[in-house]
């Protein structure tokens, strides 16, 4: 990963530009101009400029950018050289979907395992990840190198595992237990709520 | 519902206030005041006030406001005396996770039905809520005044759900499916990226 934090909106297109250049690499073409681009995936050219300037530098007059070189500073921007390893508790509906999701692969995170202290849960397992106790998680965290946890428990034990991940070495949680966490300094904290993105919706719609 | 938009934060923040002025309720305390509420809840004096302002004007000097008229209030505002029924198409793991998720009803959304095109999963079904076959989707919404889809097919058949969801008179649509969706002007339509928040977490973790 590169030294910078990119906007999150040019982080969501970044995939899509990267489908487009390599769809372009197999024809081997060898430059493109942002203009190019925007026309290709009908955004503004305003926009697909500053998005590349962002993550390649400004191109070259009149050519544009070398389509490979392009391609490379994107993967590497959306992590593709370096994935961080996640972890997810709380293997529930929501939590079985999301350890099925392929899509995070793109964006630089991998969930490597799943952790429920149900055991039900454990032996019956998901098609593409395992499920291992929870006991284990700190040993699991600190072979692997996970910096990233998913909370997808329900609200009573969300604190408590949340404690533990960060006794594990995590430094960044993404939680969909619809409660507050208290976290040390320095520990990343992304709430999901939702129920709050419907209830937003819905709200718009009664206005 | 009112006739006005509150902020999201705002919203955000309304099932918590009702769950404890409900608690007073029970104690029969008739009035309270916002500092109050602030101080119960560790939240700011300011946010609090402007918080309720939104919901249900200014409270009175010395008095604040009528537990009772405040807790209708929010629930007016929340929707509760009149739920927005919504309907999801994709039964997936992750439209079974939304089927069962409880949440929505206190943000004013009652998830009413669920459908798919697979009949294994129809019949598997799931405890709460029906799975109905897609065909009856338009007859279904049609009858049932729904006004509002959830999308959790893949990408290659969002396109279709959404234009079938349009058809039946729906006006406000979430989608899940990691791809842009057109719609006719007047629709809502709010797309959720699971990917891209974690994206952004990861962002921030290596910069």
């Amino acid at each position: 990963m590169n030294g910078c934090t990119i906007p999150k909106a040019t982080l969501g297109r970044l995939p899509g530009y990267l489908q487009y250049l390599r769809g372009l690499a197999e024809t081997k073409r060898k430059n493109i101009s942002a203009t190019a681009i925007a026309k290709g995936l009908a955004l503004g050219d305003v926009q697909v400029r500053k998005d590349l300037a962002a993550v390649s530098g400004a191109g070259k007059p009149k050519i544009g950018y070398e389509t490979d070189q392009l391609i490379l500073d994107i993967e590497r921007h959306l992590g593709h050289d370096n994935l961080t390893n996640a972890v997810l508790v709380g293997a529930g509906k929501l939590g079985r979907a999301l350890l099925d999701y392929d899509g995070f692969e793109s964006f630089g995170v991998k969930i490597v395992a799943g952790f429920d202290c149900n055991h039900q849960i454990m032996q019956t397992g998901v098609q593409k990840r395992n499920i291992l106790p929870i006991g284990s998680l700190t040993e699991y965290c600190k072979d692997n190198g996970v910096r990233l946890g998913i909370i997808t428990v329900g609200q009573g034990s969300a604190q408590e595992v949340c404690d533990r991940m960060v006794a594990s070495g995590i430094t960044a949680i993404w939680n969909f237990a619809p409660c507050a966490l208290r976290v040390p300094e320095g520990i990343l904290l992304k709430q999901e709520n939702l129920a709050l993105s419907l209830a937003h919706l819905n709200n718009q719609i009664n206005k």
